[in-house]
């Protein structure tokens, strides 16, 4: 084992932030290091905290964090979502508060781009994952905006997901239907003292009515207001009884599963050495030629 | 070239809508059509809508089709979005406005599950769009919402891009400022009888004094009231200007670029055969082996 795959499991934060931005630039050394740690791994608890803009949740995550180092636990944190304060979209008053937690050697916290990642968001956030847990993360916190495609596989890859609403937003509860509602194991209403959130609590209880998960576990529901800290260990504790009763474990198959297609496909095409997309493309929109055929053509040609 | 292609060429409906089920089955026929397809199309404009949920965007929509249709154009449209009424989203009150362009031939809609697409959703809207350019629409429609990565690939297949924002929700020009700005090439103040309009056209105006694009073209900004069909033609003139102007030529090339690649990626992944991912994520959820070692090995063993 490498002396920097050392340094991790030792719990080095300048070598974790290292390896962070060495799987952040596919740098060939991430895939040594992570295939080394990979087997110190598998102890963490990854939490997915996701909702709408606007809905708080980087507040709540903060409140999260602070309550988790109050119980002695390590954190680690990654921002998923473009308009954290971590990703620099909020306004300065959270990226302050935030930064409050850098002076703290048991948080980690790290941003990701929500652009710009080969090979997808979800693949580099199980990479980043396997970092944080090899270097002894008791929690893995992963914030992101749940809507789309992207968010729901990270989702996939927390054994326990929160989502975020905020009461007088009717068309939360519209997008939840649509897709967040199976990936909620727990629910928090926050800024539950606006008007408002007796509403949004029967909604979200009407919709669970119409159906029964296939694990039987009905998401309970938790008001918070985390700008003033109320309901934060509610909402922990809500989190812990679903990780007690084992959820998260066929979910974990499920995102390998797609993760090794992911990985496998993204490494099969540096077979293909230095291919002149940019070209073809021009081709393409100038209708001399047909994606359709070109795929084909090179497929044939690596065949031979 | 197919009975079934010139069908569609011709505009026949059904043979229209029974090749978009192919596309989203992947059925191996599809390609053969989007091969005899391709040579004419390059003729539709695609215009992108994007925004959050609940800025009234499916109502946009409809307007645009309706002042479309009187203009006489040819409409297809492509909803991508969870929450919109095509996709099964929202209110019945949507429901029935939209089941209003069912009779009407003109119109093509069609919408996009946002899950369960292999090879990703920006994929799948491209090969849409060339059924749809295939078919004769003018104009072809596509609404997302804007947050994720997918989104963002998705505005770039369009040679315009309409960006939905409301009064009143601040963290709106927070997302705008992460990832949605450099998409905008129209915004559309929505709802903008409501209190805030003036400070959210300032916001963006003060984000734009920012910087400059590359192309040189200053995003308008329009206000509307989708429900009472207030600043459609306005936000439809805004949008031509930038089509006259030929500004998503570019974006073009590089929409084709990275398909190109998805492509490739997907139809390689076909050469090995029946791996058994579900077993492999097996082994790697209980720490027997570590998916960097699977995936080379897969690798090494189709090398030889």
């Amino acid at each position: 084992m490498s002396h920097w795959s050392q340094k991790i499991l030792a719990g080095d934060l300048r070598a974790l932030a290292r390896a962070a931005t060495a799987v952040e630039n596919r740098h060939p050394e991430a895939e040594t290091l992570l295939q080394e740690l990979f087997p110190n791994t598998g102890k963490s608890k990854v939490i997915g905290i996701t909702g709408s803009p606007g809905a708080g949740k980087s507040t709540l995550v903060d409140r999260f964090i602070r309550e988790l180092r109050e119980q002695n636990k390590a954190v680690g944190v990654l921002a998923v979502d473009p308009t954290s304060p971590y990703t620099g979209g909020a306004i300065l008053g959270d990226r302050i508060r935030m930064l409050s937690h850098h002076a703290d050697e048991g948080v980690f916290i790290r941003s990701m781009a929500t652009r710009g990642w080969l090979g997808g968001l979800a693949a580099a956030s199980t990479d980043m994952a396997v970092l944080l847990d090899a270097a002894g993360k008791d929690v893995i916190l992963i914030e992101t905006v749940g809507v789309g495609q992207d968010e729901v596989e990270i989702a996939r890859l927390a054994d326990v997901t929160v989502v975020v609403l905020v009461p007088g937003m009717g068309d939360d509860v519209q997008a939840i239907k649509a897709g967040i509602m199976e990936i909620a194991d727990v629910f928090v209403i926050n800024k539950s003292d606006q008007p408002g959130a007796d509403q949004l609590e029967r909604e979200i209880k009407a919709i669970q009515s119409l159906s029964t998960r296939r694990d039987g576990w009905v998401p309970p529901i938790v008001r918070t207001v985390a700008s003033e800290g109320q309901g934060i260990p509610e909402a922990l504790s809500a989190v812990r009884s679903f990780l007690e009763r084992g959820g998260g474990k066929d979910r974990a198959v499920e995102n390998w599963s797609m993760r090794l297609r992911e990985m496998l496909r993204e490494r099969v095409l540096e077979r293909f050495g230095d291919l002149d997309f940019q070209a073809a493309a021009q081709d393409i929109v100038a209708r001399r030629r047909d994606p359709y055929t070109i795929v084909h053509d090179w497929l044939q040609r690596n065949a031979n």
